[in-house]
């Protein structure tokens, strides 16, 4: 496993040193010093963070910045955190939101409850990315988890994320994670054959460094990694925006993945990605689910309904629940066409 | 009725004079002029359109501006489109988006085919608001229609409509529509007890020249026009950011409409508003759906169909279906709570 670590000492306050587009203008930082702005506050809208990327030309969303409270460089990534005006504190890689404190909670919630609600008595769970621990926190609500493992190739995130979101990075104080910094890809080749019951892949755009998690090899081994009858859940764009793409992976995933393919979506507004992967927008975000050969699953129709009693969090759940499980699988007419098509 | 109206030579290309802060930037527009840009594009990003309103503090939409297609002023507000990098032609009234190009059809679609597909045979329906005529072509497409009125305050959304979103405006051309240019409050409070069997409200917000639209005198007034067990859909605000309002909307129905009372929602990237309302925010909107004492109506399951074959529209339907329409009632948990606690 090639794993790259970032030491803890790399926490650092904003650096004094910035490029020219943000000479313009200067924040208040969480100790009071004033220093240069990112770049990608200032060369939008002075005083506002702006996330534009090439996976969406001629958008942007903003949010208005209070105070930047982090700004570090990993060997993977530039890492932000700010407090925002209504968003609560937010989390940016390399300029692109991951999460907000205000709606973290429908992108955490679904991406785990969705494939953990679909099968009964999960027991062994692997997360691909997810450094802030969210997913963390959710699969732990299930008793019947009996070990869970997260593959994150940054540590900075876990780090970061310990450090100023301690309702999303709750996730690492449950006994069953055993965290490991390093390659995904390379992490899945590794493991056992057949040895999980369930695969989230926390995972980033297929344009850039995580190209790979959407090609057929990445699949092939979350394929082989599952048990029979095992499930994946990955992040999987905006119907409104990468039909295409969607319309690729769906085909790769067909190929597969020979119990079912499915394609779901849900809402939420910053349009948060995660793990170094700017992946989700136009507020809704996709998911795959898909199950290996083995025992059938139905994903629209959970079998696996979450006790809030017997969870280890004392949070109740903010967004998911049974029926907005299902409705996650109904699309739009245009999105329908498409991808029942190629899953079928 | 105290109808306004603007004539069509009202349109005009966008205006000489602007304020300071537009000083800075030039645009082309369609007859190649160079003229200062609007505020509300230079005000935040030079070259791009950016709304914010005090109903979203701290946050902004922005989309990259091509060129300005129209700029004119009518008696109740400001009236730009231009055509965006990526989203179409996009209509802004008073510096709020209204409708894109790219995603009209999920707005459009779920307003109007919501109440109609809940009821058996809809034959006379109204709708306030709405005059760019996408509800209109919606409702045209339920064979069952005799009768569309429509009133709307603002004729100059109409004539921006046809001049520059024939797709849209094409809903006008149908023979059943009857459009009335005047103010929908006292519209309805002089039609006929118990005349409609559906009626739609494309509102603005709470906040601003639509208040009245969601206070409960208003909503007696639509009670008043409906038969038994006829239906009502306004926009009803996005669960992410209002949910107070939302509470408030949802005690007023369930004190004026005996029969159910059901709120749902769904995803529409650029949060589009309609006819003076800025209205959906975070790509969501929200839609207050209840019936008059009568017949029973289940909004959850639709019992009316949309027979594309029998619509006048060449267009087959982009967005509704039949599982989508069941979908957007089932809410996150947050806002279930709230919501059936008000509702019941």
């Amino acid at each position: 496993m090639d794993a790259k670590e970032a030491s803890a000492t790399d926490l650092k306050r904003p650096r004094e040193e910035d490029d020219a587009a943000a000479a313009a203008a200067s924040m208040e930082t969480e100790n009071g010093d004033q220093t240069k702005e990112p770049a990608c506050f200032s060369s939008v809208i002075p005083g506002w963070f702006s996330e534009m990327s090439p996976m969406w030309p001629g958008e942007a969303h903003s949010l208005k910045v209070e105070k930047v409270l982090f700004q570090g460089k990993s060997d993977y990534q530039d890492v932000i955190v700010f407090q925002s005006a209504t968003y609560g504190k937010v989390l940016v890689l390399d300029g692109v939101i991951q999460l907000t404190e205000r709606d973290e909670c429908a992108y955490q919630e679904m991406i785990t409850h969705l494939p953990l609600c679909s099968i009964p008595n999960p027991k062994k769970v692997l997360v691909i990315g997810g450094g802030d621990g969210g997913v963390l926190r959710e699969v732990a609500r299930h008793a019947s988890v009996e070990q869970i493992d997260m593959c994150e190739i940054d540590k900075m995130v876990v780090d970061v994320s310990k450090q100023f979101f301690p309702n999303v990075a709750i996730g690492f104080e449950d006994p069953r994670v055993n965290l490991v910094i390093g390659d995904g890809v390379a992490f899945l080749k590794n493991a056992a054959e057949g040895s999980y019951d369930a695969v989230i892949v926390d995972s980033s755009d297929p344009i850039g460094p995580a190209k790979e998690l959407f090609e057929k090899p990445f699949f092939q081994s979350v394929a082989r990694a599952l048990r029979p009858g095992g499930v994946v859940c990955t992040q999987a764009e905006s119907l409104w925006l990468h039909m295409d793409i969607i319309e690729d992976i769906v085909s790769n995933c067909r190929e597969i993945f020979k119990g079912s393919v499915n394609y779901a979506w849900t809402s939420v507004p910053t349009y948060p990605r995660h793990v170094s992967l700017p992946f989700n927008i136009h507020g809704v975000i996709g998911f795959m689910l898909c199950s290996t050969e083995g025992p059938d699953v139905d994903f629209k129709n959970p079998v696996n309904p979450i006790d809030d009693s017997s969870s280890k969090s004392d949070a109740p759940l903010k967004f998911y629940n049974a029926e907005i499980h299902s409705a996650a699988f109904c699309l739009p007419s245009f999105a329908m066409k498409v991808i029942e098509s190629k899953a079928n």
